[in-house]
């Protein structure tokens, strides 16, 4: 009987050990509609930037292209990051986390990676009984935009 | 008629603008099982040490005694990282993403926070058809655990 590889048998491998992607890919924990949360961080500052989700069409995509694809729950569809805003991501790295159902993506990200100009999503804090504005646009997002869209 | 607060109206703000934590808590966007995704972030390091799960409930303790809960889908109840391994999240800011369905939690994480001894969970990388062990255990995991469970 040949044994399929998951990303669990990397649990106790050494560093350099390797799986075959195409088995790992076919035993990543997708979600009932087929998707996987995907983290995209600055590779070099460490900043998180956003998160957003794939399909295995965007994660194939995305290592094909090197540019970061997503799958878009509001639209239905593949979402080239930076197709409306030319705020596009390069992917500089594809990593899964040790379960199989999340990924991290070590990006460049040119210009902000928020629908808003800012730098990154996560610009609001919980501070105490408020939730507080820590960032501010680095464009304003009426340049970003003819009307509105995913970023 | 008085308008709820949602994390939206934080878009166009400018830094130091704070919306009412009860009401944006109220306006986040919880999916079909009353979770939202929770990335965690080691405070000072900017590592990303893994994704999980929290629902209204965990994200309250979490805020009221700054040690992270999350909500363990797989146990089905709330899940006090480090509960059995020990190796504890303390939150150092929880941040809320722009459009209120991701958190981010900046932590100080005692040890590492992968079941399997590593600093973070995202030690897999595709690296062309294969993929690749990054980071070996800081901690045998058989030292963490009697028995199994999550971390």
């Amino acid at each position: 009987m040949i044994r399929s590889s998951s990303i669990h048998d990397n649990e106790r491998a050494a560093r350099g050990s390797t799986l075959p992607w195409p088995q790992v890919r076919g035993s990543l924990k997708l979600d009932a509609a087929g998707l996987i949360p995907a983290i995209a961080q600055q590779h070099d500052t460490g900043e998180v930037l956003m998160m957003a989700w794939m399909n295995l069409e965007a994660i194939d995509e995305t290592l094909a292209t090197g540019r970061v694809c997503y799958y878009s729950r509001s639209r239905s569809r593949l979402w080239r990051k930076g197709e409306t805003s030319g705020q596009v991501q390069h992917l500089r790295e594809m990593r899964i986390d040790c379960d199989g159902d999340t990924l991290l993506l070590l990006v460049e990200q040119k210009g902000p990676a928020c629908h808003t100009g800012r730098a990154s999503c996560f610009y609001n804090r919980i501070d105490g009984d408020v939730v507080e504005v820590v960032s501010d646009p680095l464009i304003d997002p009426d340049k970003l935009y003819e009307g509105r869209g995913d970023t």
